[in-house]
């Protein structure tokens, strides 16, 4: 059984994640999604909103699973039995901070190996931060979020002002 | 009429800069500069000193004008009546950085449309940030901003040491 | 009055190209699209048929014309009166290559500048050279060039076969 | 029964193509090694030898199957029933090249996705085209090439001289 | 006589920047490792500890010499008389940034020039930052420093926790 | 004695290649300017004529030579005695080609590094290519190449009309 990790810290998830899952849970028997615990940064939204958002958006999918991680991927990906790290790859500065954390895992754990698949060129410039970007001046988000979660996400920003 | 904004943070305004407002300024009727108020960071100069640098280094060209903005960038093209928005390119970071920008920004106001200029050769590899890293250890700047504000430059750092 | 030049080889045109065209034809008072006699390589459509293609693809168009030529870019923009050249940008490879250009024709005509548009997000990784290999094994080109020129380029491979 | 397809030139097949064959065989139920059939260039090896070459090496994986293909790759795909094309990638340039192919690929057969892999480090920047320039000269290409295939490139270069 | 520095952060130092003095030191006649005090970030390891265990695993050499520094870089390399900063290469976003220090460095020193030297494959994603953190998570840093500090850094996280 | 080649086509000489002479000639003992002798391309001068005009323009540094060269570029520092080889470096793509090459070159003669000299901004865009573009429509040459060769490169294409 091929089981795979999606990791990322999906604060929001965005439209162009859920199309990496949609296609990347077709690869797989089972794909799990490491929603990270980032202690560094303040999210917009706590761990248990991001991993039950992604659950919601996910459950139609018979082999998805969320979970949160901390920590190192590589031993996420040991404790989930996983041997292949899914990666989303948009333009050329992801991709080298990709395969630099590709290469370092590769080191630590030669028996995870990363494959990456191309984001869909209508969310090829999308990322988290520029959601939370528009979203804190009002702007327009649903180009690029799940429309379930667009309200999810006004109503942060109406607790901020 | 074709207005274009041209925006920035300008802290300070560097001769690569000035380069591409002058050659805009040739391509369009109107050009207006939009020096971005920066909530995160603690500016060497204050917007007012800012805007008026920038006035008083482009007042001889009859159709630049210069105003502050916050917000979304396309909502400041909005309320100029601009149809294009203006950036310079140096490097491959640059570059992807700015088509996240242009291809969001497209998509979010599809009547705005961005052009770019590539920076000229003699200031290709230059920015605000190397201009003040210079400035703070007391290194000579002149070859890299407008003469008028070197003096300027050199005050903020005596006031911090 | 702006004249601007958008060059190429548009062998054939895509609707990347086309893209293009419409979005800076509104940005200048007169575009010119210069079609390349490239003395290199045999091309799969006559240098008339290309401009007759382009021709009609744009006539709607008030402000939009159509012309052949061969030598230097910098030289057809002077013929033209042209103060701007008009160029699509991809991606990084393409990037570099236009950067070189750009930066030596400003040398050799310091009257001409060059501006880019980023090239639309559904056409961003499109080519003639796509569309011909694809035409080549009788694939299914309509995503990519305008429907008015489909038959135009299936008629070509048959006459190969 | 997940199946992919790894295409290439395999002219001659080098030890960076082979830790790619391993690894992706390890994520499917089935890989086939597609040797392209290029007819614009004149080959070190005919396609005989090289499908024969690929199918010794991989004789001892269980699921690996070599064929030799012309024509679009996603038509070569669809032949084989896989849903799944492998791509390895070296660097900047390689990336932007296989973003192309894999954005047209998956318009044209939306079916069939696109995986990369990350080439082992100590393969990064070898290419069939290095080995048979070195050989050209004489240079050593144990390092970059089996073992089993070292006397039969040299053999090459001995009849071309 | 040819002086040269080799500038850095080293905290800590890695194989990688271990591989780039031994190197660049048979280039020149005297190699002046100089270790960055920078002002903004909070060390792991104290500028004393960096510039001792730099020595200690370069005692071997007989012509490096290892010094703190702070401010401009090439105000530093005027100090040791030197005409030639070493730096090394490993990704494209690298590559970018080293360019614009070149270039401004050069611009404000002209008698001092940078040379590249390309990072050993083996040790080509590696950067302080990443051992820093496999080692905050107790994750296996031997692959990746000099045998001589495993146990210093592993100490420092020790006191962390 | 440090002993380096700089190797090229030099067909013609640019101001880009003189200026990486002039700076890696100080760096060294003797700097070795090996004329590669390409047997796959028609070039505009002969292997005489280049070796000739590098000699012209260079005769009046103490520690160049110039030599024609064919084979494995090793092989030809190996013979020269050489332990560095020197490499200009512009833009992106040139960036990775040129990694390509020194790991490789590592590779089969560990003996023999290189070193990366960025080239001087207003020179960063300049090709033999561009040059002989620009000569074959009796474009201006002037910025671009030595003066006492600007001559020799327009006779060329004299007689080629």
């Amino acid at each position: 059984m091929k089981i795979a990790v999606y990791p990322g810290s999906f604060d929001p998830i965005t439209l162009g994640h859920l199309d990496i899952i949609e296609r990347s849970a077709k690869m797989v028997d089972r794909l799990i999604v490491g929603v990270l615990v980032n202690q560094a940064k303040t999210p917009l939204f706590s761990m248990e909103d991001r991993v039950k958002m992604i659950q919601d958006l996910t459950k139609d999918y018979g082999n998805v699973e969320v979970r949160a991680f901390k920590g190192l991927l590589v031993d996420f990906a040991h404790e989930c039995k996983a041997t292949i790290i899914v990666r989303g790859l948009r333009a050329v500065t992801d991709f080298e901070y990709e395969l630099q954390l590709a290469q370092t895992n590769k080191v630590i754990a030669p028996d995870v190996d990363t494959i990456f698949l191309t984001t869909n060129l209508k969310y090829s410039y999308l990322s988290s931060s520029t959601v939370k970007e528009i979203a804190s001046y009002h702007g327009d988000i649903t180009p690029f979020v799940p429309e379930e979660i667009v309200e999810k996400i006004k109503e942060q920003y109406k607790v901020d002002h």
